[in-house]
């Protein structure tokens, strides 16, 4: 299954987990598409001064990918600085948010896969 | 987790899954640090003339998000034109191989996502 480029419908959310300005979501695949259970496979903008607040992932692991442009990650409360090529991993429980302080869009892929039922 | 871009150890894989020349693999995370089923997140680079033979998915999601160049990929023996910005989704059984048929390196984000046991 292709999802091209330029064909995907963007959802606005403005204040994503309490952050600043709005995010643009193009979801590449939605969660029926997987047979794995993978709730969230997306390509995510932030425009300069844009964020996502700080929130945690418990039973579900995030890997975010920076596409392109530059910016702040979150990580336990300590931020650290993020470019394109970069790859971030969220989950057993720990914590992570994300800024645009840069001057072009922040281009993530975000893919989220909850844990089996049976996870300690 | 942070994985810098750079600071990846490169595999190379030749005549991987039966293809032509080499594939560069770089593991932003191994398996061990996902909660989740992840058996791979790579980065696959494919110079020009390189290709990973077709192969099939089953029990298991593949994600290939290209991140730049273009190709060919195959789904289900049919051949198709890829380009950065488009995402292929691979499982339930289904079948792709990827070629680099282009003069610039094909570099895509590979993740790879057991199915839960108890999947029919």
């Amino acid at each position: 299954m292709i999802a091209r480029n330029g064909s995907l419908q963007t959802e606005l959310r403005e204040n994503m987990r309490g952050g600043k300005g709005a995010v643009a979501l193009e979801h590449w695949f939605k969660p029926e598409a997987f047979g794995a259970k993978v709730r969230l496979c997306t390509r995510l903008t932030l425009a300069p001064g844009s964020s996502i607040g700080s929130h945690t992932h418990e039973g579900e692991d995030e890997i975010y990918l920076v596409l392109s442009g530059s910016g702040l990650i979150q990580e336990q409360g300590e931020w650290m600085p993020i470019r394109a090529g970069d790859a971030i991993l969220t989950g057993k429980g720990g914590s992570h948010g994300v800024e645009n302080n840069g001057t072009e869009p922040l281009v993530i892929a975000a893919v989220i896969i909850l844990y089996p039922p049976d996870t300690p």
